[in-house]
């Protein structure tokens, strides 16, 4: 098995407190398929272990095991969260994914602690679920606008680790992803937008400003990972220029940490000799 | 296309203000597939079809298009409603749909009219919603442990009928499926559970009970379906002893129903040539 080698290769592990994102690959680490081809049918190949592990979890839940999985997607515009969420999360199930995405914060959710409508959607025991954008938005975003001094910014993690902490203690495992794009491949992406009528819904004026703080939300990324990459979630930088290759190690880790967790069939006590009496037939 | 005939073969018309169960088939009716084999091809290629019509409603919705479509699951137990929803509504893509599952209310929704929880629930614009049960419990149980009279039953039929009269003006369109097993295969399925270990946790002696009360159930049903097969948001009777033509009975329903809302991707007056100036290389 590789899996516990590619978990070793994209984990960010902060130095100093810091974290280089230039020390991370856009493109494939040394784990892993190495063309589209190969890595379709190592993606098809998970779809059963996927969809069997999160029965198990959620056949567990129903026996009181209180564990549960929670998958972050964070990156830039096209790094490609909506993709993983078709291509790897749409390889569980429906039945067993709670998915939410987090856009702008309305009125009535700036009223409240960043961390209230994150609360509201966390999975319950037994699913899998997905966060398109998450509460990383609330540093990240007031980083690159320059909302937050250091020691707003310093709280704000804090607050976020006291928080994953919680839930890890009350049995969600988390798998931070940070869905690593180029910039060169941005452009390429954003342009084929303008190159397809059916996709030109998809394009946003704003992307391309917030293209121009590229440097900006790269040190803010940077600092968020390095606060945030704790021993009980520690991020992962995804490489994303190759969408085939960005699927197979999401499914990967997913997969991985579903193993770990090895959910198992509750022990029943069923009377199967009296209850196959009762649903005999009748005469 | 054999489409139109399958809605007209399956939809609930009451005639006298009355259904009679008896009517509709629970092994299929004369279109569809003959064989198992043959469902799951057919069922494939619409695969492409589902996925590419809730993206064109997403989109359309992106430039104010309020259209949803709502898939509304009932059934006995064994009926498959969570097999529909990992086999068919899996076919669309997690991030188009919205899945609710409807449980016992707790005792903070009982505070409320049994509507309250159903609207919290509601596809936004966009979206395929699946409910899984629906309002439809809160008149079959109550009915079935004869707790409701007449006079209450017209009521709560009246209430869902305007409730969904006002969803389908608001640009909501209802696919309400009735997924029809015979009492022998709901048998077989319950025995099945209690001859794989793997299975156990899905049986809970409750379903023997109810399958007790199957002809309360029965009538309870027929009543329901008379009184809320609307000419807006008619049920269907779906023959559901086989998977396999139950899953491809619903996926073509439900394809039937995006094509003829027939959704398109927005016209939009993007300014092509400087947006691709804006996001060309910058040397």
């Amino acid at each position: 098995m590789t899996h516990q080698e590619l978990r070793r290769a994209l984990r960010v592990e902060p130095e100093n407190g810091l974290v280089d994102l230039g020390d991370y690959s856009t493109d494939r680490v040394h784990v892993g398929p190495k063309s589209k081809k190969k890595s379709q049918h190592r993606l098809d190949a998970m779809a059963d272990g996927l969809a069997e592990l999160q029965e198990r979890l959620y056949a567990a839940a129903t026996d009181g095991d209180h564990r549960s999985v929670l998958l972050v997607l964070q990156g830039m515009d096209t790094a490609g969260k909506g993709g993983v969420i078709d291509h790897v999360v749409g390889l569980v199930g429906p039945s067993g994914t709670q998915i939410r995405a987090f856009k702008q914060p309305t009125a009535a959710e700036r009223k409240h602690n960043f961390l209230w409508r994150i609360r509201k959607a966390l999975p319950a025991a037994g699913m899998i679920g997905v966060f398109d954008r998450s509460h990383y938005e609330d540093v990240l975003v007031p980083v690159v606008h320059d909302q937050l001094d250091d020691a707003e910014r310093r709280h704000r993690y804090k607050l976020i680790n006291d928080f994953e902490a919680e839930l890890s203690e009350s049995g969600t495992t988390l798998i931070k992803c940070f869905l690593n794009v180029s910039y060169d491949r941005q452009r390429d992406r954003l342009l084929a937008r303008l190159d397809d009528p059916t996709k030109y819904w998809k394009f946003n004026e704003g992307d391309i400003d917030s293209r121009r703080q590229w440097p900006d939300y790269r040190w803010a990324y940077a600092e968020a990972l390095a606060a945030t990459s704790t021993e009980i979630a520690p991020w992962y930088a995804v490489p994303s220029d190759h969408k085939w290759y960005r699927n197979w190690a999401v499914a990967t880790l997913l997969l991985d940490t579903l193993r770990d967790l090895d959910p198992q069939y509750p022990l029943t006590d069923l009377d199967l000799p009296r209850l196959r009496k009762r649903l005999a037939p009748p005469n």
